[in-house]
């Protein structure tokens, strides 16, 4: 069985992937939520792409419960395709990094996307229904020299989605992890070498995201990378 | 960049996973052709797909290259999507197994496979264009107990597949290995629990397979399991 | 070249691993120190080992850098082996969880080892020498039902030691990640079978940490898991 | 409970880890065979460790097993100790490789262990005892470009490592896998920057081999990887 989705809720939502995702998911007709620390950025977007903006700290236990419980009446209910997209790359040698950076990096990588989960899932189980995706990076899956609390970070996040995708798949919520191999597209940061396909571009990563959504129950996938070919992996 | 597919060919072709395939290719207007070392079974797909019929053992090199070269003329030219399905799921224990079966389920279920993308990518190179796609199985990742050829087999096509896909996504090549991990439905083996979504329908596993082709190669995936909830994994 | 070690400090010291980690080091001639929340429970220990007990809280970064500076003139000079055994097994349905708990155990099980490895790492540099060993679990590689936050954390914690790997091993520092997969031997949990070697014995799981620690610097393992027969993995 | 070895066989020696692994074995007091499709290079080293030299191509089964029963009265029985370390490297484009030079690495990298561990363990599972190692590279778990037969064969001896372990340990016999990730030491392949410990010692790897013999059964490795600090991984 295909499930059919109708309200999305994106957290740690900016102008990459993000943008992306709520074009594409508008374009599909779900009612899509935008949700950020600083929603100053998201304006124009929102007026695209009908999105509404809700201003909110994921590493905040309560400020999330209190955005689902805010976003329902303007959504028409709660959402039922939930991304966490927020992540903090912090990046230094192990003897210069500051103690109270790494647990706030910590913090929004991995433990605002354990609270987001928390309150989709007790959204979701009730109806048996939803889809939770979880954005990661290459240091989702490989520790980079120098970039120990992002590592940190993406790997907790990663333990987070593989640990609900074997608990809520069987209630009917599909849980799956991207794995963002590369550089997204921007234009404040071309290919240094100008090549053709060389950087993810974020409507791409978007159309895989929705790929997911259409599977079926009998076939979902818990975890997809993308790159692009210049990408050494 | 997306790239526009025309012409598939399915390489040990049955009436499970491969017919959905077809099936599916076929609706999206492409030209199919299916190679198996007995094609009697597949005559009403032929007749409901259009789909041409090759009678090819794939462990022989030379009857590859033939195919390749035999096929062109009704597909109006060389296929651009190749799909090795073949596999020989050889079970025992590490007493008892057969040396020379053990030497052909090998060759069966990888060596096979390194023909069809030689040929494949022999075609595709000069175009800068194609896809190939490896189905694996659980064992493509774990190795269980009394399946020891199973496992060499399946690792054998993975490491074959993430090294092509290293070797030819720069050339525009897009190479991808499915991990379809759990049992693919059928008439003949229903779940014995009468669970919904128990088994892997085949029709959903080949939309995963069009969701690679259907992939921007600024953001290509190299794999992707897909397993249904029941799955212990 | 193999690294000669002198004086170990053990974090998240308790009755089981740790003491055998504790009793085998000490018999191989270093100084052995302990650091636990609470060291009440070491006082038999430190007796028959030698070893020194700090009492020191690893997710409080101050009293990280407090304990280093602390135990040096009693181990003669700073830990040249460092081995972070803290976790928090923490379990629950994702709707159940209390957050600040969840908050607490990825503190004690991840952020605490950032906290020692960097206070090790910044006395080990200068030197050129070193070992920092990470204990992980079954839960460092595989995100179990019921499960998140020890998911997370140990993730986490295998991200660091992935990192810390690939930036310090230059500087002639051998950091490795031991997953320990399966149920350590405790009087107060016999296996319910009763089956010969069905848990693991701690003083084998230390052994193969000295084994890492006797590695020649051209052949250092980064990563090893050791498991009983009995374990599904 | 630690297992005592007595006897040893090395398939596929040569001068490099299997003479470091001759000379380790025979010096902790173990009865050495050395079996090789040439033996003319072996035989200093033959008479350096006492070791015997036995002609066999591991690729026929039949002569395996001959091997197997041709050195029981030298070595004063059946081994327990069984390291497969052949392997053929093969390298070149997809679409330049030869398909019959393909088809014998895949059998001399991966169907000559099957062979090896096919008669090992009918001798090690009436016994209850006995280890299995086989030897791995980079290539085991990456597939590298312009490689596809050595991943082919590397990937594939690593699944027949994986299913025998899970078969064999619970009879009581060790099977473990060494990914030997770089180059190792040769006079005839310095490192062309002459850097300290930057190729991996055969010493130093074969110690590594010597601390799983010496693991108690409660917590066996089935796998290990070793690397100097040059690699990138």
């Amino acid at each position: 069985m295909v499930p059919t989705y109708r309200r999305a809720l994106i957290v740690g939502a900016g102008l990459g992937l993000s943008a992306a995702l709520a074009r594409l998911l508008a374009a599909e007709g779900l009612s899509v939520a935008l949700a950020a620390r600083n929603t100053e950025k998201l304006q124009d977007l929102a007026a695209e792409t009908g999105a509404a903006l809700h201003v909110c700290d994921a590493t905040d236990a309560g400020a999330v419960e209190a955005l689902f419980a805010r976003l329902e009446p303007a959504l028409g209910g709660s959402p039922d395709v939930v991304i966490y997209n927020a992540s903090a790359r912090l990046r230094g040698s192990i003897a210069d990094l500051d103690p109270e950076a790494v647990a706030r990096a910590l913090s929004v990588t991995a433990l605002g996307g354990f609270h987001v989960a928390q309150a989709a899932a007790r959204r979701m189980r009730p109806q048996r229904h939803g889809a939770i995706l979880f954005t990661g990076a290459s240091a989702s899956v490989k520790g980079f020299s120098e970039s120990a609390p992002f590592a940190m970070g993406k790997f907790a996040l990663r333990g987070l989605a593989q640990s609900l995708s074997r608990e809520l798949q069987p209630n009917g919520i599909h849980v799956a992890h991207v794995v963002v191999d590369g550089a997204i597209r921007s234009a404040a940061r071309p290919d240094p070498e100008d090549r053709p396909d060389a950087t993810l571009d974020p409507a791409a990563i978007a159309k895989t995201y929705l790929a997911l959504l259409r599977q079926d129950r009998s076939a979902w996938s818990d975890e997809v990378a993308v790159r692009p070919w210049v990408e050494r992996f």
